[in-house]
């Protein structure tokens, strides 16, 4: 058998390192496609001199173009019988990502545990993407149900046992790698767009971010193979009974941060991912509209930069009133998305 | 607040100057996708070895990307809340933009009038294209008709006077920028896929450009949102009552141009806008095409190098006959885009 | 007239030689939009690190964006008026094409024939893609069925004699190109992502690739585009009765080769084109599936590097069992392509 089928609950050991597949080198065609499939305006990873006045040797890659290329490797090895993408948690960018640089990635097994009916079990992996000169860029854990293949159900309780990691609840400010050289203190707000600095944001804020996107088909699809990701339920349309595609989550996280420039336009460069669910797939035809509470405001030891810890949650049509959850505290059926993240910004 | 919900009338001042927000540096994946986007096939636009035979370092990226990505700056600071794009006038394309350059946009505020009814007024700019360096590479006029915010419409009449500037009916040909090194005498017509030099149309020759395209939602978003145009009527299909979006104007402008590539193959660089209307909105599912007509036909300083004035319009299906407009002189539905711009073409 | 409604059979002759309009230079651009077009993943055209190991100086550009740019070139000058791209022959990539080059593209006519019915005719071409230095990197021969103009069918039998030209049945292996430098000595299997090697394949083994692909309007048309290929068939809806438009069969090809990743991931570098049918046409909806057959292995003088003989196939859904064909031999509706190649392969 020379194709992948994909891993399975018990192809997994806790310790395990995947080298996951397929290094990428990521050009100004990626940066291009991503402002094509975005509304992405944050003004550091759009222009080389704004970039420049603020200590940076040149624009950065959107810090999420680092994290779905990473992610996209991690698929055939991690999510491919994926039930569900359950959570993340410790992520930190730790490096920016150029046109030119090359990434790969690999990811330790440090968790997993039968779910209680032995058909599936949770996978928590560290993930790692890593650049030419062998440095991480970007690191996180996520957790995902993974299946178990057809006929070892029954080996429930054979396995091995249960490891649950202790994770942080949160990336705790200090914790927070601000990239070399990073200088805020000649920011230019006219150019960035917005004259708001992180002095002028208080914990428990909230923003609507105004504007709303309506996704195609066409516009996941070519977003998710970007970043080689081809599970096959984004392009399948054969694949459920419904005849849908399942957008790939990483594309609605893209979506709400760039629908967050309109309020947070100065949150630069997201750093940490503290949290986050996709709480309800999205399909084609939904609007995606955006908002964020302020969690968290930090200093860092760059010169004018300090971090604001967001929540930014994506909803699509039909919610009504600010609950995002049921009596049950389950999520309701019209939220996307539920993130918690660092991003840096001006004092 | 730290939204913008944009300007509206009364927010504007005549001499008043807007920093645009978002510079831009482009790259070879922009031109990528402008020939993803658009049937695009102007050599000089495509080949570094084409363009170096006439005297350019390099392939410039096509002067719509140049025109889209300072466009897209000034929708925030002038159309978010317009009721229609009015005309553009004295537009002129400067230096040619490389791979490479950052791109950043201002605008001066050189007219307002209200309107009759006074819920609304005609905002004029001049919007200035600016590189690196400091240097202007495309400036233009163009004017919205911008609405008032609620509940300020009363105040009509104690608004400023209204200020109509002067505009030239068209660039003259002398006004022309070429740009530096650029020479003719060597021409590769077989390259550039038609023998037809400047010398080989007449004023009053009409061109049909053959070809065809129906366009796409997801095509459309892409090439608007490529520019940072984020103007929520392009992607929210929420935002009518009919669900449907409305498609960016430029989307058109740079379909009509590169459908005229069949008869207008040397037509290679856009160098002036004289004019242009927006006649009809274009939607997803229509079928654009285009013709063109020679308006007038001018020598330049450079050697070899001409100047090819020429209206193009595009059109939608069901236009029958040659007329464009209706007995009252009103554009028909059909019509799209009326533009009147000089190109360069070998003498 | 000064537009072009392309050559028509009569318009052609034997040893004619055509160039090709529009040469194109390709960057990262057109590699990262490769990759939001098609789940492409073989590890050679994806990382600069990668190639570099296998002694190239940099990752070359995925040998099908060189066939279809090539391709594209073509299309105004052969196959605008063709009825039917009959099929390939002979063709060999000769050299690597890496960001920065420049291509353009001729063809020489090597062969004419009248149908029956005197209404069309096969026309041959041998068609080169040359890059900026005047190399050679790709060659190939296509041979299409094209109409005649109308009010010239009765001329049948006055044209010149028929030339059939005589082509090898399929590339032999002592005649491949491998690319100069290229050493699978080291060869990296946990990044390229299967382990399995030349000798891992027996001639007559056959892989389903797994993965299908539902393809949209959106999607082949920017691929399209993206080669300069303008034919009005695969973008104006109402350029048929049924109001579809026909996808360019280069897409399928790239898909095809794309989805072949799982289970042929060492399948490295097409470097020769020994036949291929575009059995049916493609239209938005379908969903693209792949499986290919090992027809053949060989060694090379180069390094650690084998070669692999493919048939690839395409076909859609509702294809039930393994014929591809009916009881007279003609191909059954479901399949798309039908394509027999060379790649490079580890030892």
């Amino acid at each position: 058998m020379k194709t992948s089928a994909g891993r399975f609950f018990q192809d997994y050991r806790v310790g395990e390192v995947m080298i996951h597949a397929v290094p990428r080198t990521v050009s100004g065609g990626e940066r291009a496609l991503y402002h094509a499939l975005y509304p992405a305006r944050h003004a550091m990873a759009s222009s080389d001199e704004f970039a420049r006045v603020c200590g940076l040797p040149a624009s950065p890659l959107d810090e999420l173009i680092a994290f779905h290329t990473v992610f996209g490797k991690t698929v055939p090895d991690i999510s491919l019988n994926a039930v569900a993408n359950l959570g993340y948690a410790e992520g930190r960018w730790l490096r920016p990502v150029y046109p030119g640089d090359t990434l790969r990635a690999q990811s330790t097994v440090i968790g997993l545990k039968e779910t209680s009916n032995g058909a599936s079990g949770v996978v928590w992996v560290r993930t790692e993407g890593i650049n030419q000169t062998g440095a991480t860029v970007l690191t996180y854990v996520r957790w995902v149900m993974v299946r178990k293949s057809a006929g070892e159900t029954q080996a429930a309780g054979e396995t091995q046992a249960a490891v649950v990691p202790t994770l942080a609840a949160s990336v705790a400010a200090k914790d927070i790698a601000v990239p070399a050289g990073l200088d805020f203190t000649r920011y230019p707000f006219d150019l960035a767009g917005e004259p708001h600095r992180l002095r002028d944001y208080a914990v428990g804020e909230r923003i609507d971010h105004v504007d709303a996107v309506t996704v195609e088909e066409a516009e996941h699809m070519l977003a998710t193979r970007l970043w080689q990701n081809t599970a096959r339920v984004h392009f399948d349309a054969g694949g459920r009974a419904d005849g849908r595609r399942l957008i790939y989550g990483g594309h609605v996280i893209s979506l709400a941060r760039a629908l967050s420039f309109n309020g947070l336009a100065n949150a630069q460069m997201i750093v940490a991912l503290n949290a986050g669910a996709h709480a309800n797939p999205c399909f084609a035809g939904d609007t995606v509209r955006a908002w964020s509470e302020v969690l968290d405001l930090a200093e860092t030891s760059a010169p004018g930069v300090g971090a604001i810890r967001l929540r930014t949650v994506a909803v699509k049509q039909g919610l009504t009133g600010q609950d995002l959850r049921d009596d049950q505290g389950k999520y309701l059926p019209q939220v996307l998305l539920d993130l918690d993240y660092w991003a840096l910004m001006p004092l």
